[in-house]
């Protein structure tokens, strides 16, 4: 597969909300997830590190809405854009949230995830 | 000004129709501008060479609207979503397109942009 059919399936998936299933397929084994933000989420590396940011991403927001729109391709990387409202379990806050997850395919996998937002 | 604020007054320049200033100001003198595709636009290097681009996009499509979405700022880079309503002068055709540019901030200036679509 090149890098615009590994796109086109991995946004298809996020579309029906299967983000997971999306990592699982395509995440490379030491794979890189970036968040624009110092801290522990900063960079985590390996699939099993990143499955389990999202894991937490999940359990600590209440999901009203999710799209996702793309993929734009250029060569060996590919964008997707997305829009969320979401409740922050903890402190009950609710946003409406864009940001651009940038990928970076290598050898049929993705080696790298990069958020802006 | 750090990458956030390169990227708020370029994506401010470029919401107010004016994205030929926003190069002006910000495009470093070896600016590297790449399309997603092959030919001649594929990679132009330099102020003067991207600057010409832009020119010879402006004189071959009539433009009913234009958005720009940004900035999504993550460390030395920025994303903007463009949207587009334009007619290809030489062909009529109408098409309306969305893509990504990507842009990698270094010393103050913008030293690559990169198309996504």
């Amino acid at each position: 597969m090149d890098t615009r059919e590994i796109a086109e399936d991995f946004a298809a998936l996020c579309k029906a909300d299967r983000h997971e299933e999306a990592g699982a397929r395509y995440w490379s084994e030491d794979v890189v997830s970036r968040e624009a933000m110092d801290g522990p989420m900063a960079e985590l590396r390996g699939r099993e590190a990143v499955k389990g940011k999202g894991e937490w991403w999940y359990a600590n927001h209440e999901i009203h809405s999710a799209t996702t729109e793309g993929p734009f391709v250029h060569g060996d990387q590919f964008a997707l854009r997305f829009e969320m409202d979401v409740t922050v379990k903890e402190s009950g806050q609710r946003i409406q949230m864009a940001e651009i997850g940038l990928y970076t395919v290598k050898d049929g996998k993705v080696v790298e995830e990069r958020f802006f937002y």
